[in-house]
C-alpha cells in the first residue's frame, strides 16, 4: 500500500527545501536500496515489488518493515522512468565538520552543478577508497535523487561536506598539499604523485573560481593527444585520481 | 522559417529507421553545430537563433544557407530541453571497412547500449588522439542525437565502424595485441603498456560476451581501493586509455 499522501510526500523530496524540512531523502532501484539496507541509514519507508521480494526474501526477513506495491506505484512516487524493484525513504545524516589530515587523500569540488556528475564522482571516489569529498556550497545537493542514483550505492560509504570552499581551502593551504585540475597545469603523466592532499576540481563550464585557485599549490593537467577541447569533469576526476593512486 | 513539415522531418530523425532512410542526422547546440560547420559533413539544414547569429556572423557569412528561428522552434524540432543556439541536419557518411594496423591504437565496444556512454567514449577517444572505434552491431547508434550531443563535437573527428565484433576480433587476434577490460584482469598499474593494439570494453551490465572474450590476449583491470562494485564503462575506458597513453 502506497497511499496518495505518502506518494505526494515522496514526490516533495525531489525538492531540496522539503528534504531539509523533513530531513529525509529518496533512494530508488534494486542496487541502491540494497546498499541502503546494508548501511546504518535509518529507513522511514520501504516499498518493494513482488519481484524484489522474491529475490531478496532473506534480507527482508531481518526486521525490515516494507510494503509490496506495483511498478506503476514506484514510478509514480519516484523519479525513475521504470523501477521494478524498490524505493526507500531514509533519514539524512549530518556529516559534521570535515577533519582532514595532511596524509588523507581528499577531493574538493568547486561548484559542480550537475547531479549526474556529482553522483559519478562519488562512485569513482568510492572505487579508489576515498571517503571524504568537500563541496562548495553551490555544488549539487548530495541528497538529490539524481545524485543518489548516479552513485550506484556508493552514497552510503562517502562523507560529503558542504563548506565555504574559499575559506576552507585557505585554512588548509599551509598544512596540506593542494592540487587543482587545470588546462594550464603540469602534465600529470610526468609527475610522481602520492595519494595525499586535496585535489580541487572546478565547475563544468568555468573551472575553479579564482578565489579558490589562489590557494592551490600545484596545478595538474591531463595531457591531450587529440583535438577534443575538454573532458567531462567526472571523467577528468577519475583519470586524476588514478594517476595519484598508481604510485601510492 | 522552420515549417511544420521540416520540424516533423527533424523529429523523425530521432529514430534510426528514418535516419537510415534519409541518410541524415541531427546536431544540436552551439558547440556541436560549430564543430559540424568546421567539418566536411554536408549540411542539409541549418537553423539558428538571433543570439547565435550575432555571435557567429563571420563564420555564417562563409557561404552557409541558414534560417533564423526562435528557441521554441528549435526545442520543438529537436531533443534538447533548451537550445538558444542552433540545430543542423547533416548527411551521414559511410565510414567504410575499418583498416587497423597493428601499430594503431583502437577501441572496440561490445554492446555499449547507452547513447550517453557511447558519446562520452567518443569524446574521450578524441581527447587521447584515437581516431577509430569499432562497435559491435548492437551498440548504440553513432547518429543517435544523444550520442552526437554527448560527444561535445568530437563526432566530426572519429570514425566509428559497426561490425560483427566476434568475427572482426577473431580476424585480428593473430596479428594485433588484443586487450579486454575485466575485473579478472591484470592490475593495469603494474603493466608497462604502449598505445598500440585493440582494447575491448564490454556491455554496461554484462561485460564482454564470451564469444568475443575468447579472442582476447590480455585482460586488464583497474585496481579497486574501495568498495564500489564497478565503474561506469565510459569512466573505465578513460582510465584505461590514460594508462596506455602515459608510456607511449
Amino acid at each position: 500500500m502506497l497511499s496518495k499522501a505518502v506518494a505526494k510526500y515522496i514526490n516533495s523530496l525531489q525538492v531540496k527545501k522539503y528534504r531539509s524540512q523533513h530531513q529525509a531523502f529518496v533512494v530508488e532501484g534494486a542496487k541502491s536500496v540494497l546498499e541502503l539496507m546494508h548501511s546504518n541509514f535509518e529507513l522511514e519507508h520501504l516499498f518493494i515489488t513482488e519481484a524484489f521480494y522474491r529475490e531478496h526474501t532473506t534480507i527482508l526477513s531481518k526486521g525490515y518493515t516494507y510494503a509490496i506495491v506495483t511498478e506503476e506505484q514506484l514510478v509514480k512516487a519516484g523519479t525513475f522512468a521504470s523501477n521494478n524493484a524498490a524505493l526507500a525513504v531514509a533519514r539524512m545524516r549530518q556529516p559534521g565538520v570535515p577533519e582532514v589530515k595532511p596524509t588523507d587523500f581528499v577531493i574538493a569540488l568547486d561548484d559542480i552543478r550537475d547531479p549526474g556528475n556529482l553522483g559519478t564522482i562519488i562512485r569513482i571516489a568510492d572505487w579508489y577508497g576515498i571517503t571524504k569529498i568537500i563541496c562548495s556550497e553551490n555544488c549539487a545537493d548530495f541528497y538529490n535523487p539524481k545524485v543518489i542514483s548516479a552513485t550506484m550505492g556508493s552514497f552510503i560509504r562517502l562523507q560529503v561536506h558542504y563548506v565555504n570552499l574559499e575559506v576552507w581551502i585557505s585554512e588548509h593551504s599551509s598544512t596540506h598539499a593542494i592540487y587543482g585540475a587545470s588546462l594550464e597545469g603540469e602534465n600529470i603523466h610526468k609527475m610522481t604523485l602520492q595519494p595525499a592532499g586535496i585535489v580541487v576540481m572546478g565547475n563544468e563550464a568555468n573551472g575553479i573560481r579564482p578565489e579558490v585557485a589562489r590557494h592551490i599549490n600545484t596545478l595538474v593537467k591531463i595531457p591531450a593527444y587529440g583535438q577534443a577541447e575538454s573532458l567531462n569533469v567526472a571523467t577528468a576526476t577519475a583519470i586524476i585520481i588514478d594517476n595519484f593512486r598508481r604510485n601510492g
